[in-house]
Order: C-alpha cells, then sequence, then structure tokens
C-alpha cells in the first residue's frame, strides 16, 4: 500500500510524533458541521519547516495524500481525510515567532490561534484585527482567506497577510510577499495561497499585519421594528463613509437564540450590533453621524458601551450566535450558509432568504457580518435526520444560487471545502478550470488536499 | 513566417484595425523611459472581447507574441515588442460600461484611462482612488498592479478591483471575481492577474471600487531641516494610525526642479506634502495631530489648503515633479527607481540611497509615496550615453539590493518588465520558478508579453 509506505517513512523521522490512535484519527477526520466522520490513516505533528517539506516529499513520493489540520473549525469539510492519508496537524507549530512594533507586524506559526496571538500583543498597543468567531488557527485562517466582524474596517485575511512561507507538494519552501507594505514584484503568490484551502501549498510561515489599538472604542446595540429597515440603515451607513469598525445584523430569531443561550434581555426584533474605533473626537463624531441614520429608519436609540467588560460581554454573546442556534433544538448540528452580495441587493437577499425558510420546516436564523454584504442563515438540523439534512441542503442551494443572480458569492468567508463543489461551475464557469489547472502545475499527483475546492474531483 | 500567417489571418477581420505603418510600429514599440526602441510587427486594434479572443487564437496558432498596450506609460519597458509580434492597443475599448452608484463600483473597458473616468464620475460624489500620476489606461494600471499617491488611504490596484473579464492565450474568455465586497470562493484569480504584466491574460474589462468624495478635503505642506526628520515625522504618523489620504515626501533636489519646472516658491528644503479626507470634525481633528507631530520633529508650520484649485495647484506640481526632474537637463532620459520598504527602514533607506547618489555624478532626485515606505530616485542621464546609463543602473541596483536587505521589495507600484528581472531571483528565490509554472500553465506557448517578468526569459 503506497500510504503505508508513506507513513513508515514518516514514522521514522516522526517517531511517536506520527499517531494512529483511533480518537486521534476521529478527532481528525471530524465536523464542525454536518459532514460525516472520515479520518485519516494518520497524524503528523511538525514541529519545524523543515520536518513539513520532509512530509511533502515523502507522501508525494508514495502518493500518499496530506490534509492540512489548525484548529478543526472549519465549516465546510475542509478538514477532512476523504482520501485518507496523513492529517498534518499544525499545533506543536504555535510560536509568535517575533513582534516587531515600528512596522506593525507580526511573524507567527500556523498552529497560533488568534487569540493566542492577541494575548501576546496585549503589551503592545497593536492588535491582530480578523475575528471569524471561532478562535481558528492563523494557517487555517489564511487557507480559507477568513474574516469575520471587524472585516468591513480592516479588511479580510486578504488585506492583513504581508508575506508567507509555504512548503509545496514537492518539497521545496518558498517565500512568498515582503515587510513592505505593497510591491508590484511579479504575480501575487501570497494572494495565490490565501484561499487555497491546503490545495497549492502547506503554509509554515505567517507575517501578518497589525494594528494600532484605537484611542476609543464605542459599540452600540440599536434594535429595528422591520427587518429591511435595518439592512437598508446599513446601505446608508456604507454608503456615506462612515468608517465603522463592526457592523453586525441579527434578526428576530438569533436575538431570540441568543437570550436564551446567554442570558441576555434583547427585545425580539432584528438588531444592529455596531462598534466604532478612532479617537475621541472621531468616534463621537462617527456615533453621532450614525445615531442620525438609524434614527432615519425607524430604529430605537442606539445605546452605547464604553467600558471593555460590557463591550466584551457585547461582543461574547454576538460570537456565541452559532452555538446558541444550535441550542434552538437538542443533539442538532446545521448547515451555516454564507453567501455575499452587493450591498444594494442585500436588504432583496436578506428578505428573499428570510421568506424561503419561513415556508420551510427548518428553523434558520439569519445573521452576519452585513458592512461587507456577508450573511449566514444557521439552518439548524437533527443530526443524522436525511430528510431534513436535504431540505437545509436545498435551501442552501437556493441562497448560493439567489446570491450568484444578484451578483454576489457563494461564501464570503467559509470557504468551498466539500461543502460548496456544486456551486463553483456556477460561480465561476471557465475559470474552475484555470483553478484545476494551476493545481495541475504545482501539485500534479493531486497529494494537498485532495477533493476539495477543485474541479474533477 | 509565422508571424506574417497570424497577421494575414489578423488583417482579414480587423481590416484598417491592423496598422503597420512605420509611425504606428514606432510608437508603440517606444519606451517612456531608456529603454531601446523595439517595435511589433503590426498594431491591432480591436474593438470587442470577441475580437481579442479571436486575435488570441490567431497568434497561439502560429506563434505570434501579443503584447498588450494601453496608455504607454509603463517605465520599466513592459510594453516594448522585443519578440516582434502583434502590440494590442487597447484604446478603442475605451467605455465606462456602467456606472453603479448604490454599490460604488463602475465597470470600465481596459483602455479607458483613470482622467476619463473621473471626469465620467464627476455627478456622481464618487470618484476612482488609484492615482499613479501618469494618466494611464485602467486595463494597464491592472497589469502592473499600480499605486501612487492615495494608496496610503485607499489602497493600491489589487485593492480597488472586483472583478475581471480576461481572454486567456488559448482564446477562453473567463470572468474573476464578483460585484461583492469579499469572497472565499476558491483561487483569488482577480489577484493573480493583477500585476501579471500581460503574461497570464489579456484584460477585457474590470469592475472597480469607486469611494464618495468626502465631505471636507484638506491638502497641506511643510518643510523640514533635514530629510531624517522629515522621515521619522512620516513613521510616527503612521504609527499613530492618523488617517492620512496622501503622505508625498520630496527632497530638496526636487523641490528645486520643481519650482524651476512649475514656478512654484517652495523652500529649499526637504517637504512634505499631504492631504487630508474625512468629515469636517474629523479633518480638523487629523490636521490637528498631524500638525503636533510636525512640530515635534521640527517641521515648519503646515500650510493647509482648502479651496479646490489651490489644492490641484499643489499635487499638479507634485505629479509633475517627475518631468521636471528630467528638464534638469536637455534631451535627458531617467531610469526611475521604485522600491518599497518597511516603514521602520524607511529613514535608513532614503539616507543611504541619498548618500550614494550624492557621490556619483548623476542627479538623482528622490521622491516617494512614503506613507506606504515606496520612494524613488530619479536619475536622471543623457540619452544615448553609455557610461551614465551604467552608472544609473548601477547605482539602482544597489538600491533594489537594499530594499531587500532591509526586508522590503524591488518595485512597490512600477513591476518588473525588463528592467527588474536581474533582482527576481533575489527577491523571490524559488518563487520566480512557480511563477513561471504557472506561466506555463497558463500560456505555454509564450504568446503573452514574451520576455517579460518571468525566468529564463
Amino acid at each position: 500500500m503506497s500510504i503505508d509506505a508513506a507513513l513508515s517513512e514518516l514514522s521514522a523521522f516522526l517517531g511517536d510524533r506520527l499517531s494512529r490512535s483511533k480518537s486521534d484519527l476521529e478527532a481528525h477526520g471530524a465536523s464542525e458541521t454536518h459532514f460525516a466522520l472520515a479520518p485519516p490513516d494518520a497524524v503528523a505533528y511538525p514541529e519545524s519547516t523543515e520536518e513539513v517539506a520532509r512530509i511533502a516529499r515523502a507522501c508525494r513520493a508514495h502518493g500518499c495524500p496530506i490534509v492540512a489540520f489548525g484548529a478543526g473549525s472549519a465549516l465546510e469539510g475542509h478538514t477532512s481525510a476523504i482520501a485518507g492519508g496523513v492529517s498534518l496537524d499544525f499545533s506543536r507549530m504555535n510560536k509568535v515567532l517575533s513582534i516587531e512594533q515600528g512596522d506593525m507586524l507580526a511573524v507567527v506559526q500556523p498552529g497560533v490561534t488568534r487569540e493566542e496571538l492577541n494575548r501576546e500583543l496585549r503589551a503592545t498597543g497593536l492588535f491582530f484585527s480578523v475575528d471569524p468567531g471561532a478562535n481558528a488557527s492563523m494557517g487555517g485562517m489564511a487557507a480559507t482567506r477568513a474574516s469575520g466582524t471587524t472585516a468591513v474596517r480592516y479588511g479580510t485575511m486578504r488585506d492583513n497577510i504581508r508575506a508567507l512561507e509555504v512548503v509545496l507538494a514537492d518539497g521545496r519552501v518558498i517565500r512568498t510577499g515582503s515587510r513592505a507594505r505593497k510591491s508590484s514584484s511579479g504575480y501575487d503568490l501570497t494572494g495565490l495561497f490565501l484561499g487555497s484551502e491546503g490545495t497549492l501549498g502547506l503554509i509554515t510561515e505567517l507575517t501578518v499585519q497589525l494594528h494600532g489599538q484605537p484611542e476609543a472604542i464605542s459599540a452600540g446595540v440599536c434594535a429595528f421594528d422591520r427587518l429591511d429597515d435595518a439592512v437598508e440603515a446599513v446601505v446608508t451607513v456604507i454608503q456615506m463613509g462612515i468608517p465603522m469598525a463592526r457592523m453586525e445584523f441579527v434578526d428576530t430569531e438569533t436575538v431570540r437564540a441568543v437570550n436564551a443561550y446567554s442570558g441576555t434581555d434583547f427585545p425580539l426584533k432584528p438588531h444592529l450590533f455596531v462598534e466604532f474605533h478612532g479617537s475621541e473626537v472621531s468616534v463621537a463624531d462617527d456615533v453621532a453621524r450614525f445615531g442620525e441614520i438609524v434614527a432615519e429608519f425607524g430604529g430605537s436609540d442606539l445605546r452605547t458601551a464604553r467600558k471593555t467588560e460590557d463591550r466584551t460581554a457585547l461582543w461574547t454573546a454576538r460570537h456565541h450566535a452559532y452555538w446558541a442556534c444550535l441550542a434552538l433544538r437538542k443533539g442538532a448540528t446545521a448547515i451555516v450558509t454564507d453567501v455575499c452580495v452587493p450591498i444594494s441587493a442585500l436588504a432583496d437577499a436578506v428578505e428573499e432568504t428570510r421568506d424561503d425558510i419561513a415556508a420551510s420546516s427548518i428553523p434558520g436564523p439569519i445573521l452576519g457580518h452585513v458592512g461587507d454584504g456577508n450573511f449566514h442563515a444557521i439552518l439548524v438540523i437533527e443530526r443524522g435526520n436525511a430528510v431534513e439534512l436535504a431540505e437545509a441542503k436545498r435551501l442552501a442551494g437556493r441562497m448560493a444560487e439567489r446570491a450568484l443572480r444578484l451578483g454576489g458569492t457563494i461564501t464570503g468567508e467559509h470557504g468551498i471545502g466539500m461543502g460548496k463543489l456544486g456551486f463553483m461551475r456556477a460561480e465561476h464557469g471557465a475559470g474552475w478550470d484555470v483553478m484545476g489547472e494551476i493545481k495541475q502545475a504545482l501539485d500534479p499527483d493531486n497529494i494537498l488536499n485532495p477533493g476539495k475546492l477543485l474541479p474533477g474531483t
């Protein structure tokens, strides 16, 4: 067996850092959402770039798949080892290698989580902005081009990664990008690896952009009687250019779930959760301008919070919304949809989606990073119920098709994995073949995360 | 001859839009800077994407090179037809196809220049931000990942292009990206074509991000006694997070040239030219905070200009700096260097460069977009003087090596073309080979802009 040959070669230099224990295999083959268990044949725990390169060379020589694994928080089955092989777990490559205050950069290994990085930054006055909610690994966030609540102001992983070190399928180690803020030096390889979901290379080091802690931060909440008023207010705020640091929408269903789960007492109405960053003067100005727009669309008075603990409570409630929604049904799992549409189409997209879900038997709270036009319906289904899974997939499919019809994309931040493969041709046409041709050029033996993202898989 | 066969096939459907006139060939083979004339065998003027695709198919069938041509303002010989073939001139594909105010987007053909686009946007309250100085074409700016004075606030072409239509070497037409503000849907093909300098595909349509005209704009000028004080002030402003809309450095030599060329009377000292965009309140706040930093570093009082004509006069003087420097010597040409370094290394990089040039016989005013760490020395040489050209190349080479040693890049915004090929291996190592492998996958016959950007050329 070629996989066996690879594993015996790996175990020769990894020793007990090549695990074949059942619990390890199952933990690495499981999914955060609804995908069936697909365990690897072994889990490798490299400690250096050189070890990752040796793993790549050995696996390529024997045709053994490699599935990169960070925190396991992917939502589209990215880390499932559907062709077996090695799950390459980066948890031992979890060091912050340097913090460069003058350049507002940090150099980290891929296994560092975003919360670990921000803990290390606490004393510096700097922070890493990308915040997908889950405490994902930096490597995983890069590989899915993740974003989250702060992207409306600070951008996605695409905007916050300056440079990468990558091990290619044949074991070559390359460095992309530089410490400079911009470059016109050849193809943007950094950008190519961001969002490639472990199919083009294994990210072994990241140089990330940090931001200065703002002088003033104010968080706020306001409620609207009607969903479309909340969304129209968002559209106006974006068009006015108010530099929102966060602008999150939660619908009434989500508020109900959050109140039950987090013990909050938000009124049962659609809400915006927002945050403002800047100087004292500019934050006060932004809050005032935002408040005027909210009032214009019939929103409630903006309740603001300046203290750290109050702000943390607010965002913790928001970040737990996924778990709050899952808790709506005992032993449930979910399909988490993730479309992103042009701002002008946002109100229609949200309303049509709400009507669609209302006509179905499945609960589907809607929430999202609406400042970017990105929103999710959390389709809560009974684990193992094939009828409900099919119905949720039907709803998710209609959301994806709707997003494309409105000029948007099938995924704003979760990626393709296995879950979105069926919509790639509709979104990209012949562009999907071009992705396949690039894959063929860099990984001709299809060793890296086979069965994800690409055509013909 | 294979090129002849291609040209006769092209002339069959292009008619007199395939030109072989001597003046046309020379205009398309000339360089804005020091590169020798390298005319194509013919110039094609397509009027539609379908015609571009037919040109690609015909040229590929006969092995005839295609060199995309926009406004001809490239600085590194990008449009020189060094292997002959067809210069594909996009000047007849120069329409603004739509302006979508709600989404703050415009869809344009590649031959539209940035000034033309901004003229069409005048009544909308929106503007296209990327401003490299030259009135470049949108296609050309995309192909070099251009930036300029406003990148410090609004980003480069990488940040302002939402979607592309591209004709591949084999005539396939693909669409990349979408109208959504972000996406995690597969490889970032938009990003791959941006900066590919016509070597991977021919850009036939661009969907570009617009920005709202700010409520308030204030421009300003201040002088410093010492170059390093000016640069240190810039570094502090960036680290404080003041949202500068522009922050340009010009050294004393540049000021002297600008005064002579534009009739201005700036004191003969290093200067910062800056601009602030925002609400009335935030601009006043930013100006005050900036002024404090300038004072701390011994700068002169900030002279601000609010009226449109005063601001235009200021930026026109800045934008004409290249011509002002060329006018230092009669019949001169120049090597325009273009390094970008981490902000923390900026003062050292500028000072070492100044010392290096001061020790040489060639004038080399220094100026740049220092908020990004990007600066240029304009090495003014006598046209046709091989000794001076060699000396300028030596100085430029030392700047590139210095930028790499300091963690930066050999080009912040001008691209590689032919002029920077010699430094690509030093910057990218095996990453340059990866660029070659991607090129091989998408253009195996090396039809598109041969001899530029890639290894082995």
